[in-house]
């Protein structure tokens, strides 16, 4: 019977695997913590792995996996994995998008609700006791009606979070991508702009974009200094396409720009970090498909990819390395 | 020269009566607290009076403003006002709706982005240095598409939220109202229901009427019993629609259950009240109508409205008691 790791607890959905493989989900609680080192040691018994974005799987990790033929990621984005190697040593990857394009579309939106009208900071001032009075001046913030987005990577997530925008607010969409996304310009009436233009002209900029050589740090002192002093900024895609010395130093340099960001770096940020220090900064610990119904079909789908790897089936959401 | 009173600092759109009127604004900062012995004291020497929901003007208060012949609101609700008082002693009462319908819709909406996908928990988590790893199971929030929605009045502030989570989310809208809100129906695809058949069919349940005799703990031991135990509660109307004390136990006894809310009783809200520490609650200091834009079109009115009063032209947003 194949050896099948899930590295983390997930929904039930995974119960379909068990009558098929011996499978080991890892649970803290009762294994200890699943570090680097441990998943290390263990690794070379297993024949497929579940793994999320925490667990980096590099060429040293990869090379004592001596049995693995699939690494199925519960997540859409794969940074964490040495693909190279998996090419090299017929390791196959698959991973589930689309899926949670829904919930981390939803997710850039509560972080831009949630700045644009200062409920953070509202909120803590209700529950610390410096709520005093109803004041005509007190967390004034910005009507999301009619501002002008400007979303970075126009994939799935982007898109659906500019079409909520849209539908929502009547946002303006602008968009930066390397290709036309001539159905997208015609359902939202979004416009492509290049990324200077792009960052000069819009209220809100979103990213959207995998992490590549060319997106990393992205935004960086010299993009920041094309944006209005007012702009919000939204990160559900990766940590490092931000310049994150470079924000924060944006950051208390305009006291009314915001930013929302679901990912840092490094993940889990240190909560002595300076960036939770700026009142106009909100941080959340990497939620974007954290949703019921986004999970439950993400545990589905590695588990039947899992199922249809070893059954010799055609699988659906395979990663082309 | 007659005399006006604000009895807070609001946007600088007042300058257009500073021509005409000898204005005090009153700033605590430099005065002392406005509270209601202190504006009982001074109100004998006003014409005019723009007021704060937050100034009680209760028949006692109010007969001892010899000079006043108008009350000009700072708010689109005017509980705090004696209506009575004011026709039987020819005192005019004017106040702000329509320029912040859009502001208070997004306030709620902001409340419902929030408390649906646990970005309040997920932030503090973060802060707190409790973030330690992606978590497949950490903050399971509920996807906001596709869910029902019920509005409880259905004026034009709780069309205009519905309509948000109808483009936004593509929800299913039910209304209770006294009247039938033909236009609405058609535009949105809403639905008028009973109170109670209401509370049984939505995931999501926003109060948006007035209060009145008849609204006041419109939400009680017996209402909360017909919610869903998932339900997901939005007041942004007046605290006292809401029994308080039934709503703390049904948080507690429902933990799936959650509440967003604007407005309590009393504000503010002591910082020990229960509800701060029950963790599926979010309550913001009353910031409803809280945008620039919103809050400068209030100045204007209201002080427009002064003017027009005092150079006997008619009035637009005149109440009728």
């Amino acid at each position: 019977m194949k050896k099948i790791l899930i590295t983390k607890p997930i929904l039930s959905d995974y119960k379909s695997l068990l009558n098929c493989f011996n499978v080991k989900i890892w649970d803290e609680d009762s294994d200890g913590i699943l570090d680097y080192q441990r998943l290390k040691e263990i690794i070379p018994e297993y024949d497929g792995i579940i793994s999320m974005l925490s667990n980096k799987l590099d060429r040293e990790l990869l090379s004592q996996a001596k049995n693995l033929k699939i690494i199925a990621q519960y997540a859409v984005g794969v940074n964490n994995i040495d693909l190279e190697y998996c090419r090299d040593n017929n390791i196959t990857i698959c991973h589930t998008p689309d899926v949670l394009t829904k919930a981390t579309a939803e997710t850039a939106f509560c972080l831009l609700t949630n700045i644009a009208r200062n409920i953070q900071p509202a909120a803590a001032n209700a529950r610390s006791g410096q709520w005093k009075d109803w004041e005509p001046l007190g967390f004034l913030g910005k009507s999301m009606f009619e501002l002008k987005l400007g979303i970075i990577g126009a994939g799935r997530i982007g898109q659906e979070f500019a079409t909520l925008c849209k539908n929502a607010f009547n946002m303006e969409i602008f968009y930066y991508s390397r290709t036309d996304k001539v159905q997208f310009e015609y359902q939202v009436g979004a416009k492509k702009l290049s990324l200077d233009e792009l960052l000069k002209t819009v209220d809100v900029v979103s990213l959207h974009c995998p992490l590549t050589d060319e997106t990393k740090n992205l935004l960086n002192d010299r993009t920041f200094s094309l944006l209005r002093d007012d702009v919000m900024i939204i990160n559900t895609a990766r940590g490092e396409v931000i310049d994150q010395k470079a924000l924060l130093k944006f950051l208390k340099n305009n006291s009314r720009a915001k930013a929302g960001l679901d990912v840092t770096t490094p993940e889990p940020l240190s909560p002595q970090h300076e960036l939770f220090n700026v009142k106009n900064c909100l941080i959340l610990p990497h939620i974007g498909s954290a949703t019921y119904e986004a999970r439950s079909e993400m545990s589905q789908i590695v588990c039947n990819s899992l199922l249809k790897f070893f059954n010799n089936e055609e699988l659906k959401y395979i990663l082309d390395t």
